[in-house]
């Protein structure tokens, strides 16, 4: 075999001989070429730089046909694990920051708009709604926290009757859909009034595991990862003309905010969630029986949609 | 937003801004921390270069939202059709050359060893056993093919009781696992003889379709490939203290050939079928009932185990 003294692939160690790098390279080429056919000039895009990308992974770690065949196996099982409650593809995507870089790509440009974030698989189509002040928990156990706002445009007119999606993992970690009793908990919607102005009860937001008892669970273990999330609260916000805002806020003070194991954590979303002493009277004078409660405020800015 | 003009980050367009650069950056960086406290240096590896590259991709193209999801749902279309008969990752991995591309990168300095082509996913195990100079047919239609070759090591030394494995498509382009009733045809092993010989009876090769009924068959179709894979008989190659071949041959003249959607096809794997008129003698006397027949040779060298 001869040695390539090269020095301008340094994508290869030394030991990749020039007649080696030029099997690979044409593989490649070839199959970039195949979708030249393509009439969809975004798919074609999309497929070209992806098979690019991939192959040159293979080449830069010399993969293994052992690796190959555990990287197979590995996604069958993210398939066979992921049904119309589980999404480990999804999980697989957030561990990985894919979703995160996803959402930073598609977030430029949107001025003084309020940052977004992972969506999650935890999110549910025809969450019940709830008045204004209403209280989402529905039976979900923990600490309860008070949450307000104004929904503003990014010139600051606030923007009246927006619809306000939020759900959330219960005190022990887990959403409403991860039990198998068909509860629907932790989760509701509710519009902004005609000053843009909403507010309502939920639950003090806790750090929680990812699913972590499947294939993705197995993947954070043996990297010597953590499933822990930082802890918070999920808002999906939605009007007219405006563009759809998903995103997180998280709670000041929490150690996982720096080991967010899905990458969602930006400072902007970081938000006090102030203790409120057993006693303290409620904003809605709502008799909490002497539980010690919290309350954050949380003002949010859609873009226009006009910027898509 | 402040355009960038600088020229030494190709990979984005001048309307990225610096600041947005650093946040995606910034990520990056983040989920390649993530993996440091792994303590397997090879795994760390491969999660570093994989998320690299992921982001890489995301980052050229700028996925969308909308794309993310439809790349989420076809990933799980593909994980809910493979089962034990299907697996349809091992199709997406063929058609974007990155089984191909992996096959190439562990087949580098095998010296004059036969080379290795894709596995494909029609390999069973426990295939039955046959005689030297059986039939593999085991009541699979197809035009009669006598295949014959010596087995031997890179020095030219015989190679004998090597197991042989052989599997292929009947005439009407499918396994016997794609049809419904557990037929166990076209499949079979044997050994080679104390010599190093080997021959047996099998079907002319023709072209087929890769299963297009799935998601991996939708892609194609959108991208404008065909995915027809040019004609091939599989061989598996296995002998103490030798590389185990994984290989095909294919069909001099076949049209397919350059346009293999495996992208499977190396020129020393293509072979003469020679076309034998009806009524010619068989190698082994065996009455054909005036039915037109052909016949291959393949000379197989292993490479030793050593390389490895």
């Amino acid at each position: 075999m001869t040695e390539t003294t090269s020095t301008d692939s340094p994508a290869f160690p030394a030991a990749i001989s020039t007649q080696q790098q030029a099997v690979e390279q044409t593989l490649t080429n070839n199959v970039l070429a195949s979708f030249e056919d393509c009439t969809d000039p975004r798919l074609k895009q999309l497929m070209q730089s992806l098979v690019s990308h991939l192959h040159a992974f293979i080449r830069d770690v010399r993969l293994t046909e052992a690796e190959w065949n555990t990287a197979i196996e590995f996604l069958t099982q993210v398939g066979h694990i992921t049904d119309d409650r589980r999404q480990e593809f999804i999980l697989l995507s957030d561990i990985l920051g894919v979703s995160m870089q996803t959402i930073n790509v598609n977030n430029d440009a949107l001025g003084n708009a309020t940052e977004a974030t992972v969506f999650g698989p935890f999110f549910v189509e025809d969450a019940p709604e709830i008045p204004i002040g209403g209280d989402i928990a529905g039976g979900a156990s923990g600490q309860p926290c008070w949450v307000e706002g104004t929904v503003k445009d990014t010139d600051g007119s606030s923007i009246p009757h927006v619809r306000i999606e939020v759900w959330e993992a219960d005190e022990d970690g887990f959403y409403d859909v991860q039990y198998p009793d068909n509860r629907v908990t932790g989760r509701a919607h509710l519009f902004s009034d005609d000053q843009g102005n909403y507010r309502f009860w939920g639950l003090t937001p806790t750090p929680y595991p990812i699913p972590h008892d499947g294939p993705v669970g197995k993947l954070l273990e043996a990297t010597g990862r953590s499933p822990m999330r930082a802890s918070h609260l999920h808002f999906m916000v939605t009007a007219e003309n405006h563009r759809t805002l998903v995103t997180h806020i998280f709670v000041r003070g929490d150690e996982l905010l720096k080991h967010d194991t899905v990458f969602g954590v930006k400072e902007s979303l970081i938000k006090d969630f102030a203790q409120q002493p057993a006693g303290t009277p409620t904003p809605d004078g709502r008799d909490l029986l002497d539980a010690v409660w919290t309350r954050a405020r949380f003002d949010i800015v859609l873009a226009p949609a006009s910027i898509l």
